[in-house]
Order: structure tokens, then sequence, then C-alpha cells
């Protein structure tokens, strides 16, 4: 599809530089590339390098690739001179569906031929954005999580007039760039993770508003809570292991019922025999022959690390 | 309330011997109290003991009370035994409502007068589960996570009939017990952290059983993504730094549009200004003085030593 081999790209251009198109030059910059960034702000370069700065010695904590150096940014006065030459683009502009339409066309007309350009955006579908593009099969979604210099993952999807081979080059390329890397084969808006926390965060918003929790006992409710497990294993596999040693099976043949409790707004789907084997059998695959013994004195020592890394081991309350 | 002051409470009684339950007597021995154990099981003594001696290299790590051990924990032959000196009784039976109530009017009646007892339940309000007590001024919920010995997060809250002072001195006890302790004015079904959990678990198996994501998928969304923040910042303090300097007002002003996407089946509340300002006042009153550039500062260094704990630094990808 593109021209450049994904482990082979050196030049990467970045549209659009607030904290999300500014937390993608920190890492691009960090792993080695030469990054050359457009945003039409007045003030945007000033905010960027700050940003840069900023990020810097965090980029240093995780190492650095050779030759990586703020020194390899490059401010492009135009939209076209930012991807003149660019071997990968990604798009990071506010999101506003009809203003990504324009400018991924735009991007589009002025990026060499081939070129795979990603959008940034947090849950429009490719298909909504890639209208107006000459040529749409190299537009693809590949979506951060802030700081993306920081959280590994990248969703990416295609549209419906995406090239096949324009997804899996970006998966390749941001693989090569040091993410994790989901590639979805359909379009879902608000991709996985975003539908996840918007969830959690929908029902944290009802609460609020009804008076049923502080904005501060939300945070303290996850922090000192499920997202101690969240940060090294997911939901699925954290919910088997509260079935005991009879796994995922025993957990919702336990608490399959309270399924039906009013425990959030959203109603739950029917779990019929289909649903129950889908997440029974995908917790065995990702249990991958670990026993339970295994997985709790791994969750054990995940959270002793976790909460040993975040400050909040200081010795027994008594 | 309780004859004894809640630091001074040495004799717990743990009814209800299975994964929470043993979890909660891993935690108590491990913080020193003499721990009577009953579940009526016939392997409960044999499933808990393994329970407790697999638990105990991580409360070692964590750091043992003085004179904390294994060998304070005593069977007891039945209910009426278990609780006949305790100074506070932990309820972890499985969640069924009749059970729960029938067992709860039995620990009351068996229980010495005043001794505040506590259920474990994922959800069920107390005001339901105390109907038949003889005494359900002394009844509240004390509400953990899996595994209780790990995750300090206990949420407490009363029912209807509950005496304010049991829920103050429950409160107490396990603050002085090494937990972490939100205290609930008024009874909400699934209480806080698992309404939200419950949000996005049911999105989760809306997922699965739509074929839109794997159940890895799932747990890779969160473990690559999000989950790497909640592990020490909350969805409310995370959300605020995505608006970058212009903090959650920034961030709700841009994105509240997107609260009409059909990113989740969750219908969001309306977005109207009380909502608004709540949100982010509460931020503010979280953020307590820090500037934006120190809380992006603390939450990098969070990432970085939650991914270091967690064996995720190899270093670059390139």
């Amino acid at each position: 599809m593109s021209p450049t081999p994904p482990p082979s790209v050196r030049r990467v251009a970045c549209i659009g530089a607030g904290v999300i198109g500014g937390g993608w030059v920190a890492h691009f910059l960090a792993r080695g590339y030469d990054v050359t960034a457009w945003d039409p702000a007045p003030d945007a370069e000033d905010k960027l390098r700050r940003l840069v700065t900023a990020a810097w010695p965090a980029l240093e904590q995780l190492g650095l690739a050779e030759g990586a150096s703020p020194s390899r940014l490059t401010m492009a006065p135009t939209l076209d001179e930012a991807v003149a030459d660019a071997e990968f683009v990604q798009e990071s502009a506010p999101e506003k569906l009809e203003l990504k339409r324009d400018l991924l066309a735009q991007l589009d007309a002025a990026t060499p031929p081939g070129v795979v350009i990603a959008s940034s955006t947090s849950g429009y579908p490719m298909t909504d954005m890639q209208t107006a593009a000459a040529t749409p099969g190299r537009l693809v979604v590949g979506h951060p999580f802030n700081p993306p210099y920081l959280i590994p993952l990248v969703e990416v999807a295609g549209g419906e007039r995406t090239d096949r081979t324009a997804v899996e080059w970006a998966a390749e390329f941001y693989e090569a760039a040091g993410k994790s890397v989901i590639t979805m084969d359909r379009e879902l808006p608000g991709f996985i993770a975003n539908r996840l926390q918007e969830a959690l965060w929908r029902e944290a918003l009802h609460m609020v508003a009804n008076g049923e929790a502080t904005v501060e006992d939300i945070d303290t409710s996850i922090t000192e809570g499920p997202g101690l497990r969240w940060a090294f294993m997911g939901p699925m596999l954290t919910f088997a292991l509260a079935g005991g040693e009879g796994g995922m099976a025993h957990m919702l043949d336990h608490f399959g019922p309270s399924l039906k409790s009013p425990w959030t707004r959203l109603e739950a789907p029917e779990l019929d025999r289909a649903l129950r084997d889908a997440v029974v059998d995908g917790c065995d695959r990702a249990a991958d022959g670990r026993t339970y013994a295994q997985l709790v004195a791994e969750r054990d020592q995940g959270v002793i690390d976790v909460l040993r890394a975040t400050g909040r081991l200081d010795g027994p309350a008594r």
C-alpha cells in the first residue's frame, strides 16, 4: 500500500498539535522519528514545544530510541509543507465531523500517493469522515489514548472505502513505533475502549447529576478499587477470578442473575448460552493454561507492585 | 454503639469463607486480629486454609501487623460459636437475598449486643436484608473488592433501620483495619464502584454478544489503555487532563456533544449547567491547587511507574 515498509518509516507528519496531536509528536520524537507538525493556532508552536519539554523526562525514563531528540521536530508553515515528504500522517484535529472530513480531503490531496493517513478521532467512523477524499482507500482510524506518548493502546479500523492493506500497514507501523494495537474488523462508534470507558463515565455523570456520589467518591471508588486490577488484568479475566476455582463459568452462574439488578442504568444483554459460552471460552483462552492458583498469584503480585509503584505501601495500619 | 472502640477490636468473626469471606479472613489475620470463621460447606476449612496460605506471601510483602499469624485463625463448628465473643462480624455468604436475610437475623440473635455486623453483599440494599433481624440497627453493608486482602476499598452504607452510629463505627473500624472507606449517605443498588464497573461490564457483554469485540480485545483495551491511568487517577480527574490547560471545563465544552453519540448503549444524562458545574467544581477540589502541569507530571510518572511495576518497560521498540 504505502511506498515505505512500516519498520523503515523515518518521517512522520502530525496534523493538529493540541493535547493529543502534541502527545503523538512527543511519542514519535522519542521513538527516533523526524516529525513535522502543523497546527493553525497562532500559539501552537509554543504550546507544542512546552508539551514536548514537559514529556521528555518521562520519555527518557521509558527509554529513547537511538538518535531521538526534540530537535528533530520541525514546525511547518502550511499543511502542504507538513505532509510533502511524510511517510505517515497522523491527524489530530478537533473532534468535529465536518472539520475532519474537509481536513482529511485536504491531507489526501497534499500527501504523496500511497502514504497512509490516520485519524486520532475518538469515535467517528472513518466511513463518515472519508467521503470528501479523492483517494479514501488510504484513510484509517488510529485512535490513541491520552497521553499518546505513554499509553500503549491504539485502535485501528478502516471505513467502507478503506483498503484492507492500509489497515494492515497502519497496524504494522504502530507496532513498529512501540504501540499496542487492536485491529477492528468492523466500524463501531467509540471503538472498544471508549465504549467501555464511556459507559462508566455516563453512569458516573448520572450519579453526580442525582447527588448519588461526588466526583471525589467516583475517583476514589476506582483508584482504591477495581482500577488497581485493571492496570494489568482486564475486567473479563478479573471477573473470572471472582468465580474462584470455578472460574468464569461459576461466576456467570452465580452472579448472572445480578445482571437483572438495577446496578447501573445500562440494561444488560440476555445472558443466553451462546453469550455465556463466548465469555467462558474467551477467559479460558486468556488464561492460556494458567491454573486458578497461578492467576491469583499473578494478580496478587500485580496489585502489590502497583500499590508499591504508586506510593501506597506505607506498612500496616496497626 | 459497639462495646469496643474501633481501634481496640481484637476478635473478628467471618461468616462464609469462600473467595470473598476467605479474603477477609486473610486480611484480618494479616492485620493481627484473632479470626473465627464459620462456613457450612464440608470442605470449607481446607479451602480457607489453602487461600490463606496462598495469600500469605503477598501479605508479607504488604507488611504484617505485629503478631499477625495464620495460626490465629479458628474454625468454629457452629455459627453461634463463631460469633459468641466477636467484637465485629463480617458476613460473606452467597449473593442470595433470602439467604442473607435469614442469616443476618440468625447472626443478630447470636452476636453480643451492640456488636456491628457487616455484610459483604455486592449490591443488595441493607433495607431489604435487615427485615428479619430483631435489632437491625447494628446491621451495615461493608462491601469489599476482590481480593479483600489487597484491594483497599470498602463501601459502607446503612439501611433505613440502621443506626447512624453503627455506620460511623464500621467506617472507623475498617480504617483502623487498613482499608480505604467510602461512606455512603444513601442506599444505591450496586453502591458506587460496582455501578461503574457493572456499566462497563454490561457494555462489554453487549459487545461480545454482538460479535463486536472478543473477550481478549476487551481486556487488552483496558490494560493497555485507560486501566493504566485508573490505578492511581480516577476517570474524572483523568478526563479533566484530556481538556488540556482548560481542564474539565474545556473538556466538557469540547467533548460534551459526544455524550449524544452512540458510543455506548447507555443513554447519557442531560449535560445542563448544574451537572457541568458539579463536575468542574469536583475536579477543581480534587486537583487541590495543583496546576495542570503538575497534574500532567504526576500522571506521567504514575503511568511510567505502573508500566515498570507490571513489567512492561522493555525499552524502545526500535
